[in-house]
């Protein structure tokens, strides 16, 4: 990545240098003065809009986090498909994201394992969202007499848990056997059936 | 554990002093030669019975993991009750003694951890047996009419996957939630219903 110093410094460049200055020099090493040479600017630049190596850190790992979620916001708030298609559909979809993120980039994919157990609060914020997502397609096919929830906010949570080999970067080793998508659909499609009316 | 060479040395002594030492010097630092000393005979006594370290390792692996399997093959083969409360109370009592084992004795938990992966083959083997007995619960509920399932097999994987977060080691901090019995619960009832026919 060139310096380019005559662009506007905005916190999105910065959060895609860092990304790359992450990938290059793993979690361990890399600093805010690398951050800041590849952007041709000072480290005092960045501290303007990040006021320490640790918020920075967060906001990368926000960032890479988010990055999913808006597509599976768009699968949880389609205004067409029932509530069973559409849980299934954020499944997979959830799935093929993190086996990608896992599988193309293996390098920053274990950053980001690193910087998820430094960030707990970023990673609870995002599995809520991830989780309020399944909560409101739960709520839509309990209303539509599709599904049937007691408690819906629980029940989302039950599916999100029952899923958890499919998308906790903890088996991302296990993403490769060939075996993983046949496993996937078995238990999707028992906690889908464990949910209908 | 004193001395008390008078005993005859069995495998199974062999196996319980080695639990013994493991627990006192960690899985790094315990040798054959400590294992030995501990029961007080020489340590080819030991290698008669365990021909090298990794062997022995292995044995006490498969005997810690084989201890909870004798209770689950218990509820599993009981000649009485439906097949939906045999794998609620089956996926109950894998959980209680998982967290047991991580709770009651921290350190012996841990050290089981470092031993898990490196035998892998007599963990595969251990998941393999209790994917079994959940695939016999299934087959009888499918034969009396309580429960569904088109591939026995893959449904007893699928109820196993399922349940992850309540049984793999990898989750064992977890366990120590205020809410984790209220999610089992959820994550079990979701599951059952799901295999109900």
């Amino acid at each position: 990545m060139p310096p380019a110093a005559a662009e506007p410094l905005t916190p999105e460049r910065i959060l895609a240098t860092t990304e790359e200055v992450l990938r290059r020099f793993g979690p361990t090493k890399a600093t805010v003065v690398d951050v800041a040479r590849a952007l041709g600017v000072s480290h005092g630049s960045v501290y303007r809009h990040f006021p320490s190596k640790a918020a920075l850190r967060e906001a990368v790992t926000d960032r890479w986090l988010a990055r999913s979620v808006v597509m599976l916001e768009e699968i949880a708030s389609a205004p067409t498909g029932s509530a069973p298609s559409k849980l299934e559909a954020w499944l997979e979809a959830l799935f093929e994201a993190k086996r990608h993120k896992a599988g193309d980039d293996p390098e920053l994919f274990a950053t980001y394992t690193v910087l998820l157990a430094e960030n707990s609060g970023v990673v609870d914020a995002h599995l809520s969202e991830l989780i309020d997502q399944l909560g409101r397609i739960i709520a839509e096919g309990v209303a539509a007499g599709s599904l049937a929830a007691d408690d819906v906010p629980a029940a989302a949570r039950a599916v999100f848990d029952a899923t958890g080999r499919f998308h906790d970067p903890q088996y991302a080793a296990d993403w490769l056997s060939p075996t993983i998508i046949t496993e996937f659909e078995a238990v999707t499609a028992l906690v889908i059936r464990g949910l209908r009316a």
